[in-house]
């Protein structure tokens, strides 16, 4: 196929337009385009085109998608979680090539074309998952970018052998280097964070703690980091994940912290958390000009059986657990889901101009704010200038 | 059409099965039922087969389905949002006949096969709403069954001929007698629930009253609806919607108000509203033998953007913001949007046995978890034995 042109698009926060795409990226905008010899049309009659969605926050290597019901009964605390987690995933031995491919094309199909996933590294997988989920991504490149954070999600200090490993991570090609719970999971904040900064700044790699730890053991995380990306002058390359502290400060502890999120550049990334679970207040955050992203966080796994990989459901949580009902709420959810992913991940070329890369969703909806209200099917997906997706299924051969 | 089987049914809490329809009622279940003559067949390959979804919640007559998307406006106070309601129904001069088929519609192609709707009564509209939703409902009544609460938005005390409004509204055929925070609206708690309890007596009604009076507030009014249930004998006929207050109390005060939800046998209907809005604690109730439903409350109108008139997805949402990950929080969810709301209508015949209407939700999923979790779209939706929707789209000639 030679190019594309999308005909009769809404575009979000434009106008109803035609998109001409050639070699993979947005050639034109404009109101009948002239269509080109060997050119696809795709007629969206009013339907609106974003970009496409971008997934912040993933676990690709531990999801149980495509596998028979798996019936959650693990225990409430963190801990527990985690130990339950390595229980399960060693009884079913599934393979995280396996499990990876299949929710990249899950994703694929409902509209995500970029995707930041955390993989578990750690004493007892070693690189496994890592290099079980870079081989899928490899595999799934046109359809589908992914980003990688190396994860210890058994912790860092605590798990003697997992520095050397997240390192080794940063070397075999892991973009982003992960925490977690510098308090709560290892009880030496200095240590994880001092450690871990000096991996990223070594290798060149960002940064994106799992923050966990509520209330004032959260805001004190947060000061730490604020301390280490002013002194490594990492701005803009660090990011909080759910950061549910952030749901339970004073107004005042909450405006100091808020300040050194903004002040460094920090990001913050909330994916709506499930059963009244604190989370940051996304509209102050937004008018304070800090950075927003959200993602499923685990679909389908031992964490939780409740998320379903769809960014766009993803963002109605995000508006609907946020009280959001005026366009702007709505709105900023969708940015959440598309823009801010885009701009942490660092997403050469995102955007709906001329001259950005051809990564589209199309959906029947008037407006952005209908968008996320209604979460309606994805008519088709686009991926530098291909269709890869057309009613919520992929044109990817079937895994089995 | 004399019958239908469906084949390879998947029943929830049940076997694979296939299913034999005639007369409108389920005739059969067992494996390999034989064809009748002229019986259609549907292959359901293992899909999950429900008893049709039940919106035990709806404002059919307000809605804004259907038309141009309308950013939402209103503050955030319960008066404003009335008045709000007022003034932008007056400006579009929607029909109220209109814009309850067209949601009527929306529903039967998301498998609603009963729904209960407030419908609103007082001085400025008298029963206009009302009747022209009874002719709606008349008119779908091959798709959907309905039941009509005859609801004072704007208050019963405040305002004065609403009172013989609702009595008029009984005579005219509205099953069940609305109310709404007898204290926090009408300031006349006494006042509103004996006017409403004498009318639902004296015209054989339920009773079906909009709490959202919050904390101690509403609290002392579920004494005063129990006080009164009991002394007329109502029990089993009187019903809560929202119920915020219940989401609020200290332990001992909870208990002793459920004690006199059960006792009195008085159903309660949560949504799982957005923003954090208090709601009663699910799985408590459920085990104290409260009964409870759900309901999509206002779908796409002057309160909120937010509802979609799906059920399912309600259910999700009940389990999303109630943190259920385990098969019986799921099913607790998914039985609230069913059984639940089906018991408190009095729906005859509802269920998955032999002599059962034949009002059924096929679903690709494994089970009732399943189903919840990932809320796929309804393959068929059946009602009375016959396909009223198929993949989303209503089997009725469009509108316009």
């Amino acid at each position: 196929m030679d190019g594309l042109i999308v005909r009769g698009a809404r575009l979000w926060q434009g106008p109803v337009a035609d998109i001409a795409i050639a070699g993979g990226r947005i050639a034109a905008i404009g109101r009948e385009l002239p269509a080109h010899a060997g050119s696809d049309t795709l007629e969206a009659r009013g339907c609106l085109v974003m970009p496409g969605l971008v997934d912040g926050h993933a676990h690709l290597d531990k999801t149980l998608w495509g596998t028979p019901w798996h019936s959650h009964r693990a225990g409430p605390t963190l801990l527990e979680r985690i130990d339950n987690e390595r229980r399960v995933l060693g009884e079913l031995g599934l393979s995280p090539q396996r499990q990876s491919a299949r929710l990249l094309r899950h994703l694929v199909a409902r509209g995500t074309t970029h995707v930041r996933t955390h993989v578990d590294v750690g004493p007892d997988m070693q690189l496994a998952h890592l290099h079980g989920v870079q081989a899928m991504c490899e595999a799934h490149r046109e359809f589908i970018d992914v980003q990688i954070v190396a994860f210890p999600q058994t912790g860092v200090m605590r798990q003697p052998g997992t520095l050397d490993l997240l390192d080794q991570a940063a070397l075999d090609g892991a973009q982003v280097i992960g925490g977690l719970d510098p308090i709560g999971v290892d009880n030496d904040p200095h240590g994880q964070l001092n450690a871990i900064f000096a991996i990223a700044e070594r290798r060149g790699c960002g940064i994106d703690i799992h923050l966990h730890d509520r209330g004032e053991t959260g805001a004190a995380t947060i000061e730490m980091i604020a301390e280490r990306t002013r002194a490594l002058g990492l701005a803009g390359r660090v990011a909080l994940s759910h950061a549910f502290c952030l749901g339970m400060l004073e107004p005042a502890r909450l405006d100091a912290i808020v300040a050194l999120l903004r002040d460094n550049d920090i990001a913050v990334m909330t994916h709506a958390p499930s059963g009244g679970t604190p989370f940051p207040p996304i509209r102050l955050l937004a008018e304070r000009g800090v950075r927003l992203f959200t993602g499923s966080d685990g679909v389908r796994d031992c964490w939780s059986p409740l998320n379903t990989g769809d960014m766009l459901e993803r963002a109605y949580l995000l508006a609907y657990l946020s009280g959001f009902r005026d366009d702007a709420g709505l709105e900023l959810a969708l940015t959440m889901a598309t823009h801010g992913g885009a701009q942490v991940m660092g997403a050469e070329g995102y955007g709906l101009d001329v001259g950005c890369a051809a990564d589209l969703v199309v959906v029947q909806a008037e407006n952005a704010a209908e968008a996320v209200a209604m979460h309606p099917p994805r008519r088709w997906v686009i991926k530098r200038g291909r269709v890869v997706a057309r009613d919520g299924s992929t044109m990817l051969p079937a895994l089995d």
